[in-house]
């Protein structure tokens, strides 16, 4: 079941990197509502390889089919499965990696857990690949919130260190995101994303990779929506969130920093205003035990350096029982920042999305 | 559901700040294994109020009686349920937040979800003291996990800025754990502990409250624990752990500053060591591809400052549908950090016995 | 997880025959519902021992005390938590059972799964007992699926082979329900009744017991609840009503008799009435495809008979390894089926409920 | 989440009578284990359509094409897609159906539930199609029991009334099950069988169809399998089975005759005998308080006689909103249960893999 999600939709996702496909189940999808497929493969395009000078060359088209669920572009109640084929897979680029473990990768825990008969091709269920499916799922999402009113976005909000200029907490925008969605490199700091684009080049001449953050927003959520305890947003997204390979934080709202804060300063006034209730300030991200404000919804993902690097790093040999050195060739991001802002606004819309469906508000 | 966790296991909590008890049910625990109900009742004392300066002046026991499940002490394979009697209650302390949402509470959010019908009187089922039926199933599966040889220990990382000692997360040991555990303040670090202390004692003196880090280690957990995506360790920990209200976000290993290392760096080595596979750094934090390692697993969670404050501050009226001024009395810690410690070990502790328990490892 | 039902809502039932209480926390019930405790007192004494000849003398008042969710007996949207407190148990009973199983019990086979450490007093968490917070959930489900206007309600369908007259599966009405519910022995043939009477003082008399069959209908459930495959309405009753100890078969409609019959006699037409479309027959039970169909929803569950008889019977002695007698003392109903027609009720109103939940009809 | 199921297997099931494909994804399946893809293949030819006279002649190899989740053969614990392409799809025979629903089918409940939305074609995810991807699970299990010498199978018990002999509930052996699992038309006794065919083929000269009872043992199944109340052994057999399109009641061991005994009768006596503890009968059919007792489990399927058939019946056209008349055309089957036996087994294998993983026992 590890590969599954949802309370109120249900999806599980399936495949290897160099398996024959990869895709994606979702059921509990409402009926009537039209899927704009084009849409969605431009949505897709914005994880695909191959885009840039930055990603991987693999090629893949990464335009899922859709196997059920849809009579004639509407949802039909029944379950929705896409795949997507496998055309571009190079099982034989990998081989070594059946023996030694690349450092940051999963290949050592896959192999204490599976003993061996996990498929090590380019990391196989666990391969960065396998978040293709999951923007099937949010791709579909988005549309669907979308129809509420719902916008999620995402920018990169640092690269190797250089910071690109936060969301407004408090008035960010549909322009805001509509404006983000578009960019192959999404930032509101041009200039800023210059100089990330800088470092991930320095780092990929060096054989090397750098990692950074993703800040994703949320906007047109009512007021009312998720839940106490266990099933709060914070936990439905900080969930599926983590199933986006390289992933290792997530804060909300003021996050870290806000531990650093005063309550005085770090509470945020409520004050009547547009005919309702908001807050002033939103350093809460927007959830107030776990129940979202109605303000916009805010998050930062942390994501490590690709593990993936040509420089030599010292592993083992499980053959030999020894220490090793392994050098990873292959097709790798020297940086996975940019591929993952649509798998992180993926992960929100699906955990958005199945809170709004639990909530009674949406129809 | 929103009140229940896990895979494998399955908790169900219950209760409201002054309802006639609080409690949880835990269903799938295996039977046959002793609890001891006095180191249990020693862990819930370490999250109860009243202990010191800093915390609520409410008092109870929070000694859980145990309804069921146990036979002579021991597991007998039924449901375990336990309840704490809310002996102190004063709902009369709370009538003001009927009407004025407290800045930084759950108090608007449930208004807007249960419309009125919400127990508001202590912050009813969103109220900290909520986090006592937590700390019952964590105990109990801190008790189970040691069977195992596995320990789970956290420290105060930092309050109101002011740091810890870290935990080595390569050697962080059994005696680092222990000792961390017997502390009414757990700090690596007595002398930065005094000036957190400080801190906490200058927020209380103005009215206000601070918030800090709770950074948490298990270890003694095999290789092999943990699922790929949705049921990764990460995911799992980062679902429990934001049910303690507070938690705002979440990093495992170099979290947030690996995001602004390189590959190069931020990889951790593998080697042979004392017999077995390691890693001679762990930015990993113990889990790759949401599986163990075997290295000591290492988190830290971000808490807000409390923010239940004195001074004055800005709100709105219900019932006026106009701005107003609430300025919280009744009891309340100027830094819940202390407290958080237990809960967030809990949380570990409930999410990593119940990973256990899936692995198939455990029997 | 087996002692955990729902999908969109969530109980967990917890304690054994002689624990210090047995209980259940009911989580997802929406808040703003008023929950009427008289009422729920009254059902829960249908299933309450010791209130005729026939049942076990076990004198237990059976009264849940509610321990948190309501506020002012209103619904307030935390898991509501309820117990009933033990008060009559005589543990010193039951002692042989742990040394020789009682054939027809699950003695055996518990001790297969919990290696003897379970609690075999009474039959622990297997006992007919643990019914008690199945009902406090259903007499609960009953109350809200009342305000939606949906009845459920059973009768006695047959005991010892002595038939009651059916409910009209087209036209069951509310009258029908109510009259049974009122009956100590629920039938609608009160000179059947008498016979099924003889039938139990005959087998109570021979130190035997008798079974039988409850039928259940539930009416007003509004065209379109449940889902297809695994989650529909005959799917999810079932699995609800083989928590019911005893049941040991369930039938939809014309269920066993309707796979003797033609496809031409068992089709249900559609037809115009009422100004809406019903059909002329049922023999569908109310539900095609797991989905209501508007029609009375009908089911029949087989009752075994009572396991426990004083009659010496075969089995084995563990301790010594070899075949032994027993003869089961203590407080038994010679018939269990009238006190199980409370449980039958409470299973399916537990799995409509759920279901109407998640058909997003209900608000 | 209507077309999901298992707690420690996964299973999702997609598809329509006439989408693209129809599969399913399981996940959760342990790592190493070899499927033999054409003895599953002969396991998914026995449900396919074609085979004989009394069979719909659509043709469809229903060869499951595996996406994921094998390497080399081998179960690599990665998530197991496969999926069945739909080549012999005629959506023109169905277009009547929109209008006018079909009496016994779910037509008109789906049209309740999404509204004109549904996939109306061949039944859409409600055709008796769908379980060609529960066969592929059910295959998949049985190979995996198989390895822990448990085996499942399943006769015809009953057609039109004409009985077949049951299994002996003691002593069924794998002999028994495998002579059954041969046989395109799976009988005890091949007198009754051919008693059978005939009402089949005058059904079927009359446009009309009958319907029966499957039987299914399984045996090895070791005893302590399972769990109390909701997680019983029957509830999820029960679960599992009513996915089966045309189940409509199910009983296991005695079941309803069972409810017509005496306690004297009924209970099955334990006995030492081939060196482990085992009943002299096995009227509990293998299960007691939802555990497995070691005994052969033994449960019946009522299956309802097919709803398609050609003769004129009684409907309304939602259209005109008045009654009408439908007579189905299209590829039928007189009678469904010999097609259906192997989607019992599938709905058993199902559910006691399930169980067997959640059970501690099977590594």
């Amino acid at each position: 079941m590890s590969s599954t999600f949802g309370k109120n939709i249900h999806i599980s996702i399936f495949g290897q990197s160099h398996s024959d496909s990869i895709g994606v189940v979702i059921d509990g999808l409402p009926a009537g509502h039209r899927i704009d497929l084009e849409k969605l493969g431009q949505f897709m395009s914005r994880r695909a390889p191959g885009r840039d000078e930055f990603s991987t060359q693999r090629s893949e088209s990464d335009m899922p089919e859709i196997l059920s669920g849809l009579k004639a572009g509407i949802l039909c109640g029944a379950p929705l499965a896409a795949v997507i084929k496998n055309t571009d897979a190079r099982p034989g680029d990998y081989s070594e990696v059946a023996d030694k473990p690349r450092p940051g990768h999963a290949d050592f825990t896959a192999q204490m857990k599976y003993h061996g008969a996990q498929d090590f091709s380019g990391g196989g269920h666990f391969s960065g690949r396998i978040t293709a499916p999951l923007c099937i799922a949010g791709g579909i999402m988005l549309q669907l919130l979308e129809e509420e009113g719902i916008r999620v976005g995402a920018h990169i909000s640092e690269i190797a260190g250089v910071q690109d200029i936060p969301f407004d907490p408090v008035s960010v925008s549909e322009e805001d995101i509509l404006r983000v969605r578009k960019s192959a490199f999404p930032v509101n700091d041009i200039e800023a994303g210059e100089i990330m684009k800088s470092a991930i080049s320095a780092a990929k001449i060096a054989g090397d990779s750098v990692g950074g953050i993703v800040e994703c927003a949320a906007i047109g959520l009512p007021a009312g929506v998720g839940s106490p305890m266990f099933e709060g947003m914070e936990n439905m997204i900080a969930c599926a969130l983590f199933a986006v390979p390289a992933v290792k934080g997530v804060e909300f709202g003021s996050g870290f920093a806000g531990s650093r804060s005063m309550g005085s300063v770090n509470n945020d006034p409520f004050t009547y205003a547009e005919g309702r209730i908001m807050t002033l300030t939103n350093n809460h991200g927007g959830i107030l035990g776990g129940i979202s404000s109605g303000m916009p919804l805010i998050f930062r993902a942390a994501i490590k350096p690709t593990p993936s690097i040509s420089i030599e790093q010292d592993t083992v040999s499980y053959s030999k029982k020894e220490n090793a050195k392994i050098s990873t060739k292959g097709r790798h991001d020297p940086c996975i920042v940019p591929r993952a802002v649509p798998c992180v606004v993926s992960a929100a819309a699906i955990a958005i999305y199945d809170a709004l469906l639990g909530s009674g508000i949406y129809r």
